[in-house]
């Protein structure tokens, strides 16, 4: 930790930039997801590569959880340390030493892995025969996003027979997650992607369990599709990730929800140098991801952040002079919050205006 | 340190992603830049902000540095605990408890402090009085970046009455960093950049020695502009810190140098999944920054870096099928090194493909 945060300090007297969440509204938008879930019929199985932090991974699983997915057997490893019993690698995992590891962890939680070509499962197999343990397999389909996944029936089959004879695995289901479809603006759009999920999906299971394969879960969606896939009914289970936080790239897509997820993540910085036609904050690429454009200014509609470089950001106003002052604090809505998440080493927690607890990013980088 | 790296690994062991930088390229880069600054009898102090790591920087000491830049407090703390005796923080800083940490630091080693306000001046004052340490001043000049600094003589002859009058604080000299040009791709447009702020620079200089203050040291330009502003000369020292590295982008500026400076800095991924048309890599935007475009890819010209996702990038042929295949070790080189460090908690020092050690980023995020 490479600040000293003390609970109980004020917003006002925080060293920045630093990430900062609102214990309330973090609050609700858990509630409105659990809702969601619950009123679908749909288990939570949420995205720990989000937040990369078993802080939030617990409050999640307080909150009825089934289970979390992971991107990488590093954040495999604290979700487990921090007790976590049921983790999905949502991802293909090739190196021996990394599925060694997984295989390790899978004789204490419940790890599943997702493949997409035999030689990844041979991998796999011959790292838990190793240990004697057992990690569930699920097929990766490409339901849309174009990069990883096999395509149809056939191959689905074919990769399903190769893990049947593959000891220590055993076939639980499909992974089926879409992400372009996360960020389509429209509600109609995401209902159609949804929808062409499920059916998919749907078909593919029908072949595999008529071949007599076990299928029994169909697992994917996230923050973006999470009402369109809880409405399709296609999916066992959901896995969102950025609901928890909301960024201002999901913040564009149109709800249909009537209690949207909220912002609850926030940088704080500070302006350091002023002129008349501009202010210049603390925060930059170092602190938060530009992959999905620079931050919005909370509170400041009328301000722009622009010219964003390693440890500052010049905010200028749409028209007119600068309203800023030396020393005013700004909260900014990051563009992409898992990527702006992994550049913390620690997220506070806050109760109004008053520092509650710090949240450190237990998994963060890469591992 | 997330993961076990064993010195010895050799290059087709590691696991992925994870930031490498070969050793003998790195070396020369170092003799390059001490070549230049002897040839012109211009002090080096390299920038910490590059790579936030005490192992850099001392290697740069041991290859006679004159001090170190910092961006922020939090890494003058690391950069001082590892014995670096001379830092300049290249920036303004206003947070009332991380002016009282520099001023701590100054205790121990020697600290200087950028101003462009007056407010900033005294709060430095205020601190530093509180322990009774000392810090240096230098006036930030605006040479063309329109981002901090003041601007013209006269601005920086009434910063300079108020730094006089402040207890603590001694007036050293002014910091003139163009960054926008360190990225003018002509050697004949940074020449124009650094003449002028040689001849900016000196001004100031003249009208504030001329009315009977301190200006001994005139520090700025980078590695973009670093031939240019050895020869232009107004510079007292330099302030480079990608040449360890090279980047993406600044491998795009048109060198003047006979033996210019060269990539050591890669990113090391595996190809974790393959279709007829792509290959699918461990690495993304959490291994990566993209603020300067997507990464090259080392040995492989015909390969195109797209659709970069938090863990996940997909290379695309510009033309013909994939050639790369499952398990295929890749060498990317990021657009930005600056942001892509930071992401890292270690890059690993290669002697060809043999892994010799792990220099930890000691200063790794926001502090």
């Amino acid at each position: 930790m490479p600040k000293p945060f003390k609970s109980g300090t004020q917003l006002s007297e925080l060293e920045t930039p630093v990430a900062i969440v609102e214990k309330a509204v973090l609050q609700r938008n858990m509630q409105r997801m659990k809702l969601l879930a619950e009123t679908h019929n749909i288990r939570l199985r949420p995205h720990f590569k989000c937040h990369k932090a078993s802080g939030f991974a617990r409050m999640q699983f307080e909150l009825g959880a089934a289970g979390i997915c992971c991107q990488t057997a590093g954040e495999a490893e604290v979700a487990a340390a921090a007790g976590i019993p049921d983790i999905l690698i949502t991802n293909q995992v090739l190196h021996p030493a990394r599925l060694a590891r997984l295989a390790l962890l899978a004789g204490k939680t419940r790890i599943g892995l997702c493949f997409d070509n035999p030689k990844q499962v041979d991998a796999a197999s011959a790292a838990v025969q190793k240990v004697e343990t057992k990690i569930d397999a699920y097929i990766e389909l490409d339901v849309g996003g174009n990069r990883c996944g096999v395509r149809g029936s056939d191959a689905a089959i074919a990769l399903a027979a190769h893990i049947s004879q593959s000891p220590g695995l055993h076939l639980r289901g499909l992974q089926a997650y879409h992400g372009a479809a996360q960020h389509l603006r429209k509600p109609a759009e995401r209902r159609r992607a949804a929808s062409a999920v499920a059916e998919q999906s749907g078909a593919v299971r029908s072949r595999l369990t008529q071949s007599g394969f076990d299928c029994r879960i169909i697992t994917g969606g996230g923050t973006g599709t999470c009402v369109e896939d809880a409405e399709a009914g296609g999916l066992s289970e959901l896995q969102p990730g950025s609901y928890l936080f909301m960024d201002g790239d999901y913040g564009l897509n149109e709800t249909s929800l009537s209690d949207p997820f909220e912002h609850s993540l926030f940088i704080l910085a500070t302006v350091i140098s002023t002129r008349p036609e501009h202010a210049v904050i603390d925060a930059g690429l170092k602190s938060m991801a530009f992959d999905c454009g620079p931050p919005r200014i909370f509170g400041h509609d009328r301000l722009e952040y622009r010219n964003a470089s390693d440890e500052h950001g010049v905010l200028v106003p749409v028209s007119g002079p600068n309203p800023l002052r030396l020393g005013d604090r700004i909260k900014l809505i990051p563009g992409h919050c898992d990527p702006t998440i992994n550049l913390h080493d620690a997220i506070l927690l806050m109760d109004g205006d008053r520092m509650e607890r710090v949240i450190e990013i237990d998994a963060r980088g890469p591992r």
